[in-house]
């Protein structure tokens, strides 16, 4: 797949007392850009943040990020399962990798309030990305 | 008016790389104690959250919140209007008056979406606290 | 003075329960404006955010601010007393005015940690923008 | 180990419009129960915040946290290896596991600002707790 990517801005209530971005904030960062990604998926038949639940994150910081210079939040790859969608996600600052993201999303039946087979025309979608 | 008062520990992420707590959570401090405050009149006839709307917030930083010492947050004074109820904060640390906030809250009829008159029930709750 | 903007889009997890952007997040914003307004104004002898006490926020939300458009946030005006600099700030969405923010910031002498008077080549410049 | 427990009360900016605490503040609140923990082991040897670079999280978010009822936060396990501790933490609300997180820690020479050794006395007080 191409990269989707997301600049973000970091803001200065984003660090902390140790002069740094802080890793609660990194995490609020990749729920953006894993949105965002979302909705680019999303059309008539579906709406993104609705359809979809979060069942796990990893994070690893692999390197600080400061205040001062944007990050490149980046999707590299998002495997499709039976019901479930693996996203990973990288951020770069300033030419340098700081973060590996990944995410575990389960898509829902709203009605049903279940699981469901991601459909078809989506993973279609998800795999042209 | 006796006070009501809520205890919050500032959480290291609150804190910025100016080695304090950042206003923005400050701010959002402020909506804790205002909340639990409009709980505490809550009965079965109206729910707090839903039934108001902020229309106006002030807060003075009279002196840095630092990490390590748990705030008082107190409700000092609550004036009812017509249909808008204006509540006092002041928020202390160690003994110290840190800050002062000040808010305008009026009261909606969720059914029409217009802001109607404060049930007297309900003015009879926020004179006797 | 010609209007200094910065766009916003707001983010999922700024919202709340209720459906709409969180007051408290609006608030974080204001900052997000006012430092890179402050930013702009540094140069090789004056360090933004270490130069300048937030002593007080107002900040009325005229109308509901919702996830899925942007918000231009302006400085609308900035005046300057002898150490205090006020700062007017107004957030759109979709052309509709949402925020109305007013902030007084007071200009240190991070040696003394006193408050001293705004020097003259930082007031041409706030009078320049 | 006996657990290691913070209560967490839920804050109504901490929901989203899905009506549920967002994963982002749930995340956050990992942090508050992590740097409690290391805090506890604290003595006039070593300041917790500034001795631990945090390498990696991980979160499972088992079931929804909702806004009304406070969370109980544990330390479950922790795992000390040569530079690293991995730290398990469960939350609860009303009794019902929401979530499962795993951290990993680096411990810092300050001065070197390298990973170094985890002292013994550091060693026992985790094993003791």
């Amino acid at each position: 797949m191409s990269d989707f990517a997301v600049t973000i801005s970091p803001r200065f209530y984003e660090t902390d007392a140790l002069g740094h971005i802080n890793n609660a904030s990194i995490t609020a960062w990749f729920e953006v850009v894993r949105v965002r990604y979302l909705e680019s998926l999303e059309n008539s038949d579906f709406s993104a943040a609705k359809d979809w639940i979060l069942a796990s994150i990893q994070v690893d910081f692999v390197a600080e990020t400061f205040y001062g210079n944007d990050v490149v939040a980046k999707i590299t790859a998002a495997n499709v399962g039976n019901s479930s969608l693996t996203i990973f996600c990288e951020m770069f600052q300033q030419g340098k990798l700081t973060v590996k993201g990944k995410a575990v999303l389960v898509y829902m039946d709203s009605a049903e309030k279940t699981s469901t087979r991601i459909p078809d025309k989506l993973r279609e979608q998800i795999a042209a990305l």
